[in-house]
Formats: structure tokens, C-alpha cells, sequence
């Protein structure tokens, strides 16, 4: 027997049809002896709807007022899963952030959870009945419903999983796995057995869309064994084995490089010709990070002439604002001019055997230039190697690391 | 200054326009200095959906989820309409029913208010704060979100003004206010000022369907000034005056008859020649209360030969459900047979001037005999003279005593 939390997105619970299959996988769970908890989401399209109710009345609307809006799609979810279950022959009940209660923080739209009380909840499973929560919410210091940002459910779910101390979180979702790299770009990829929770959150953060990446930083944290499958599963509804995110000790073969992730939604700004002195740099990213501007890869050259080139990579969408940004402090910066380019893509290996492993960025640097593609910026951590390059050569690049690894199926 | 409670329906709120329109109005009342409180229904089609939901999923679905689901449609206007007041510059702020709290006993699906702590709110409105309530709904002694029943924001917003010690309850509806009779049958029907809380209830239970019923009973009983008003009002914006439903003492020229009501909704069924013994009444309506048929008139005949003709009324959507019973025990009260009629219509005379004028009823049977209606049963109250007639008849008979009773404008 196990406690697990399984956890459904949006897509999962699209219509009623989709609802009862999530309420005969819990009922599966359940029947197999297993104490269970649900996290659901708000029904595909809903959140998107009351989100833009709020911003067509105001543009700057109450956050507050926002989160009690928008919290609702996931209450109508909840209701409605219990209500399957119990046709099912399920004991089930719904729970709604402020009843558990599940406290947050009080930044509305964005709350971070502060505590989970959860002996009712173990109560009452022990007694085998289901516990449905509404994923992505909360209730704030002021006794009023917060939510946690969109993709919120999955921190709901392995919070929860950690209050509960859960054996496992099941996080169903449109893919069935965390693979060695994106499917659609090279047919030979392997879904992964097992993860690292840190290889993950470079997955996450660098492209890979299949966790919220507070989640996982969470389940690192809390050491929530996280498991990724898909909401589909086999033909005959049983569930496909999905990838398993764990601490790395629990990996036993563990390869050098697990996945080769990738992002297109960059953009590179070259500031031109700056005076090479201290605080140069500050002068640059203080006035973008004020203007909300995320700043990822950052690259200075070698000074010629008392100047020096500033580049950095960000995402797209915040380019316009970054170009008005260093526009309205050419002054202070004294820049000679900025270039940018939108048509780039960064491509990320990632894997915690890097840590014991000499020669990884070397063996990417050959395979990249082995297909004839220019390098523009590169940045390394302890367990990933990043470079930009043009974006047209971004499958090609994916294609020739994925080999390289020896990752092909 | 005044403090008063608005409630508007969920075609006052059926989308983002007439949310805006309806915070001009609160606005309104706000600005000129009255502290105010808003009471919401679901935006118009929300709450039928979610009910769909349940059904579907459910036929028996939990009394409980079902309140948890539907529920939240308030929320999301009562948020929505915070939003739009915010936007005008009017501080706002939303509560659901837990939040408040507003207790309910737990009879979910349709509980009944047990008490409101109305401190908070009144320290805000105080202040100058809008406090915008989620009607129909409350929470239950076990913590679980309940509702109040079809139409019970009406309730909701009655309860509230009693809690706050309003001085006035506005109802904004589809309707501009209650009137002598339906102006589709009698174009000359006249818009009152005033009516009597006995009277609106006769109205409201007789088919002039403005006001929920126990929304009435409770502003009888609590002294709440209830006014039903248009929320669409004139073309400038301002509202229309409306009808005031008060204490009868309040009515200075009380007329006799304040207005005739009508329900097709009828059905008449006679049990042909049952014993004419003690407890024959108790063996026929006996087994009808037992299966949920709500009996309204009962005439019993003079006996002849020792038995008797029981005709009465009810609902035409329960005449099914009545047949069948009194098929299923036709042994035990052994009559000959039933005469069933589903073509009729109640017609009632509704005045609390009745109480001290006698020759009400009177006037009303040479109407109907002048346009040769024929009248097949009679029910009086003090207040109220019923009868019923065939259906055919329903808008010569109304027209003849909107004329007869000089209520013509």
C-alpha cells in the first residue's frame, strides 16, 4: 500500500467524458489499497476565459479580486471529480484551498505556499476515501483566496504530496515522459526511466515543457519523488510507465549527459562600444532588471581600445522593452550603438554526470562545428553547457548532440 | 445618507457591458453619499451549465458537491463586479459566503440562513467601501460551501439588509416593478408604488414571478423595505421608480384589491365517487404528501348515497406522479374513478383592503358570470379570492376584473 497524490492538468479534465477516465484511474489507485489524494486543474479554456474577463474590465485590475475570479475553475473541477468518483462507488470529497486550508503568502496571482494542514485529509484517506484539492489556490494571511501563478497545480500537487508525506506524486499530463530530447525533432529520442530532480529543472527552465518549474525546485527541496506520465495511457486505460524525478543517488547507471533541450524563444543584444570601467556592467542590467527584463546569458569581451562589447541573450517577447530601455540610458551607458538579433536559439546539454565528467563542452564543440554551425555565446553551470547559435540550424544542432551522446535509441 | 442593499439577477450580470452598466449604478448610490452593499447572481446561463455538469455526471450526484460547483458562479461575478467598481474608482471589495461568514443549516441544495455577521462589513461600508456579496450561497456547520435553492439571492439580499439594518433592499430584475396584473394581457395594467408584504406573497406564489417566495416571507418578517426596480432603467442611466413592497400600515390609501394573478400552470383532478366516511381526506391526500405532490385547492362535494366527489388542484408537472399514486391505492379508498383535467387556470383577486370590505368575492363571480366564465373551484384567504376556470379563458377573465376591481389607468 501507498499514499500517492495524482495530480491532472487541464487538458486531462476538458469535459465530462475526460473527467470520469480521471475518476476510473483514481478509482484503479484506489481499489489497488493506495490512500489518495487528487490535485486537479480548471477545465481546459476556463482559466483562460475568467483571466480575460478580469482584463477587459481592468486592465490593471485587484490581484485579490483576480484570485477569487479565477480560483473558481479549479473549485468547479474539484466538485465535479468528487461527484464522478462517488458514481463510481468512490468516497471522495472535494476541498477547496480555504478548507484544507492551504495558507499562502499573500501575493496575490503569485502566493507561495506557506503550510498544508493535512491531518484531516490523512484521516480521512486512511479511511479510503478520496481526497479531491483544488490545485493552484489558496488563502492568503487575509483570510481571502490566493492562487500561485499559472502552471500552479503541479506546486500544489507536490506540496502536497510533501504535506502528506506521499510516497509518490503522479503528475499526468499530455506527454508521457520526460525524453532524451524533443521527439518532434529527433524520431530516435528515449523517454527517460528516471531524472534528476536538477537535470529537470534545467529541462524546465531551458524548454522542456512538462513541469512548472517551481514544482520542481519544490520536490527537490522537499524530496517529493516525482513521476511524469501521460493522462492518455494505454488503449486498454491502463497507465504507460511514465519518468520518474528523483534525487540523483536514487539513479543508479547514471549517463554523463541525460537530454539535450532547446529554446527558440531567444534573442541576443550586442551594446557596442561601451567604456571599458568598474560598474560598467551594473550601468547596463540595473535599468533592464528595474524594467522587468530577465536576462539569462550575459558575455563581455576582451577590452580594445578603453572599449569593450556587452552581449547578453533574453526572451523574445521582452526585447522591444529592453531596446527602449538602454535607449533611454545611452547617456549614462555611453554606448556607441546596439545590435540585435532576434534569430537565435539555445541549445542546452544537461546532465549531472557532468560533475565527475572532463570533456563534455569539448565533445559539443566538435559536433557542433563537425556540421558546420558558428557558435555565438556559451555559458556553462555545473551540470549544463549552453550556446546560442542561429536559429535556422536549431534542429540540426539538436539532431547532431543527440548522436554525439550516444542518447539515440 | 442611507444604507442599502442592491441584489441584481443574473440578466443584470449577463456579461462584461452590463456589469459595467450595473457598477454605474452602484456607483451612483455610493457618490450620493449612501453606504452600499451589492448582492450578485451568476451571470445569466453559468449557473444552468454547471447544474448540466452535475446531472450528467450524477443523477444522484452529493447534495454537498453540487453546492461547491454551483456556487461558484457568484464568486465570479461578485469578483468581476469588484473589478468593474475598482476600475470607476470606487473602493470594492468582493465576499463569498464563508468569507462573510454568512452560516446556513446544512440542508445542502437548499438551505436556510441561520444568522450573518454583518460587523466587517458594516466597519467597511462605514468607510466607504462597496461590499460586493456573492448571493445563493452561505456555509454550513461543516464548513462546506451551501446554496440557498433556485432564486435565493432575492433571499440572500433580504437576509443582508436585515443583518446590516438597511434601510432598503433594492431588487434590480427584468421587471420594473409589480403591477396590477400582466401588462401583456391588460395593457392599461398600472405599475403600484406600493404593495403589502401578504400581498406580494399571494402574488408571488400565484404566478407574478418578481420576487421569490421566501425572500418575501423573510423581509415580512424582519421589516425589510424591499424595492423591485428595472435594472435597466431610463435612457440617461437613472433608475425608474420602482414598486415598494412594505408593512401595510405604510400604505396610506390602501385599495381593496391591489391586483389579479393568474398560473396556467394548473392542473384539476376529481376522484369520482369516494366512501363518504371519516378519514377518506387522509387516505387520498395521505399517499399524495407522502409522494411530493403539492395539493393547492380541495373541494369536497355534498354526499349523495353515500358517496362523495374530492376534486383538487396542483401542479401540472406533478399530475403524472398524482394519477399514478392514486392508482396504487385505489383499493384502499375505493373510489370509481378519476376525472382529470390539465386545461385549467387559476385566476386570484389579491388585496389586503379584503380584510375590512366585504362583496370582494362577489364582484369577482358577476365579472366572470357577465363575460360567461364558467367557475369550477373556489379557494379564499383573507386576503385573496381564487378560482378556477378552463384555460381558454385565462386573459378574458383577467382583463373583466382588472376592469370590475376600477384598477384600469
Amino acid at each position: 500500500m501507498s499514499r500517492i497524490v495524482m495530480k491532472f492538468g487541464g487538458t486531462s479534465v476538458a469535459d465530462l467524458d475526460r473527467i470520469r477516465n480521471v475518476a476510473g484511474r483514481v478509482k484503479r489507485e484506489a481499489e489497488a489499497g493506495n490512500e489518495v489524494a487528487v490535485v486537479v486543474s480548471a477545465m481546459a479554456g476556463v482559466t483562460n476565459t475568467l483571466v480575460k474577463y478580469c482584463q477587459d474590465l481592468s486592465p490593471l485590475h485587484d490581484a485579490r479580486e483576480y484570485d477569487a475570479v479565477v480560483a473558481t475553475g479549479e473549485q468547479v473541477t474539484a466538485g465535479l471529480l468528487a461527484i464522478a468518483l462517488q458514481e463510481m462507488g468512490v468516497e471522495a470529497r472535494s476541498w477547496q484551498g480555504w478548507q484544507i486550508p492551504l495558507k499562502t503568502d499573500g501575493a496575490h496571482g503569485k502566493a507561495r505556499i506557506a503550510s498544508i494542514a493535512a491531518d484531516e485529509l490523512v484521516r480521512r484517506m486512511q479511511l479510503g476515501h478520496v481526497a479531491v484539492v483544488a490545485g493552484f489556490q489558496g488563502i492568503g494571511p487575509d483570510n481571502r483566496v490566493t492562487t500561485l501563478g499559472r502552471g500552479g497545480s503541479d506546486t500544489s500537487a507536490v506540496a502536497l504530496a510533501a504535506a502528506l508525506k506521499a510516497d509518490r506524486c503522479d503528475i499526468y499530463t499530455d506527454v508521457d515522459g520526460v525524453y532524451t530530447t524533443d521527439p518532434r525533432i529527433v524520431a530516435r529520442a528515449r523517454k527517460l526511466t528516471h531524472i534528476a530532480y536538477e537535470e529537470m529543472l534545467e529541462l524546465a527552465s531551458v524548454g522542456a515543457k512538462v513541469l512548472q518549474t517551481r514544482s520542481v525546485e519544490l520536490a527537490m527541496k522537499e524530496r517529493v519523488r516525482v513521476q511524469v506520465l501521460s493522462s492518455f495511457g494505454n488503449a486498454d486505460g491502463g497507465d504507460l510507465p511514465g519518468t520518474m524525478v528523483v534525487d540523483e543517488d536514487e539513479i543508479v547507471e547514471q549517463e554523463v549527459v541525460s537530454g539535450i533541450a532547446y529554446s527558440r524563444d531567444e534573442a541576443k543584444v550586442t551594446v557596442r562600444r561601451v567604456p571599458d570601467r568598474p560598474g560598467i556592467a551594473a550601468a547596463i542590467f540595473g535599468p533592464l532588471s528595474e524594467a522587468s527584463v530577465n536576462v539569462d546569458m550575459i558575455v563581455q569581451n576582451i577590452s580594445a581600445d578603453g572599449t569593450t562589447d556587452m552581449t547578453f541573450t533574453l526572451g523574445r517577447t521582452d526585447l522591444a522593452r529592453a531596446q527602449a530601455t538602454l535607449d533611454a540610458h545611452r547617456a549614462e551607458i555611453g554606448y556607441q550603438d546596439l545590435l540585435v538579433d532576434p534569430d537565435v536559439a539555445k541549445i542546452s546539454v544537461v546532465g549531472v554526470g557532468m560533475r565527475s565528467h572532463a570533456g563534455v563542452a569539448n565533445t559539443m564543440f566538435k559536433a557542433l562545428a563537425g556540421k558546420g554551425i558558428n557558435i555565438q555565446v556559451i555559458s556553462t553551470s555545473e551540470i549544463k553547457v549552453s550556446v546560442l547559435i542561429a536559429a535556422e540550424y536549431t534542429e540540426l544542432a539538436v539532431r547532431a548532440l543527440h548522436t554525439a551522446y550516444g542518447l539515440d535509441g
